[in-house]
This record gives structure tokens, C-alpha cells and sequence, in this order.
């Protein structure tokens, strides 16, 4: 471990993926775009916090919004190239949980 | 997504991940076993924060503490065989933060 040091990148990238419901989010999307009550309901997180979260991953260029003008208006998330790329991550992650993580 | 149902053993895999500074030391540790004052420096955390994470990651099984009987007395920190499978996940972002965090 001695000549261990942090890379400001992987920092960056866990600070990202360690925000409450990110990573959440960002699997979920990965099995397709959504609407916002879906994604509430499916994930069991307050509209307040979905609404903050989806607005922070736009920012950051993972969640794409898209408004299609119907009636009454449909606002539909999905991911960008950059959310889609955390598909490896998500996968590795999910391999580990179903080895290593007991539910009760 | 409408067939998205949030599995709780990936649910409880994000939650040991995402609470801060955990990920960034079980990283660390894979870079091979680790004393607790260059641990502190290497990851720039407090001693108090470090202590908690490590106990915590004791209890999960993610981390061993060997306690060496010299003199001053040697306390090493490493990965159990649940802590190294995590290699697979912190390689995927490792690559993801390369491809996409931009540093200042």
C-alpha cells in the first residue's frame, strides 16, 4: 500500500456514485427510460429528493430530460452516453450483491 | 423500466458503498494491507472517522485487523476474501472515472 495514491478521478467518480439514491437512479434507468411517478413509486424515495437528484444527474450530464408535448405533457429521464457507460459498474456491483450480500 | 423492481441485495450493496469514505478505503486496502497512520494520510480522513469506518468494516466482514506483537505494537488492516471480490467493481470505476471525471 505504500506508494497507494488517491486519483482525484476515482475520487470524483465515488462522490458521485456515493450521493443517496444515485446510484439507485442510475440503475434503474438502465433498464429504460422513465416517468417521474414511476420512478418514485419503484424506488420508495419522496418527490423532493427524485426531483433534486434528477436535477443534480442533469448537471452532471447522466440523466437526460426529455418533455414531449402532449396532453397532458409527458416528461420522460433516460440516460446520456456518460449514464449508460456506469452500465459495467452497475453490473459488477450487482454480480457482488447477489454473492456477498445476505437479506433477511 | 415498468418491469424494474429494485433488488434489495443490490440495495444493500449501494449502501455499504455509498457511505462516505468507505469506498475510497476499501480501495485503498486492495493496493495491499495498510497501517492505520498511513491510511489516514493517504485518504486525507481524520483518525475518528477512519477508527469508525474500519470497525464498521470489520463487522461486514470487509476488512481483518491483525494486531502484530511487536514492540511498539504493529496493527495492520487488510481485505477479507468479501473485500477483495470488491476488485471487479472498483476496476469498472476506476475505468468509468478515467473515460469521464474531468479534474480541475
Amino acid at each position: 500500500m505504500s506508494n497507494f495514491e488517491l486519483c482525484p478521478r476515482f475520487e470524483g467518480a465515488v462522490a458521485i456514485l456515493s450521493q443517496r439514491w444515485t446510484a439507485l437512479i442510475l440503475y434503474q434507468l438502465m433498464y429504460g427510460p422513465g416517468r417521474f411517478c414511476t420512478m418514485t413509486e419503484q424506488l420508495g424515495v419522496s418527490g423532493k429528493i427524485l426531483t433534486e437528484r434528477l436535477k443534480s444527474l442533469e448537471k452532471q450530464n447522466l440523466v437526460h430530460r426529455e418533455v414531449f408535448p402532449e396532453t397532458p405533457v409527458r416528461i420522460e429521464y433516460s440516460l446520456t452516453e456518460k449514464g449508460m457507460s456506469l452500465l459495467p459498474v452497475m453490473k459488477e456491483i450487482e454480480k457482488w450483491s447477489q454473492e456477498w450480500i445476505e437479506i433477511n
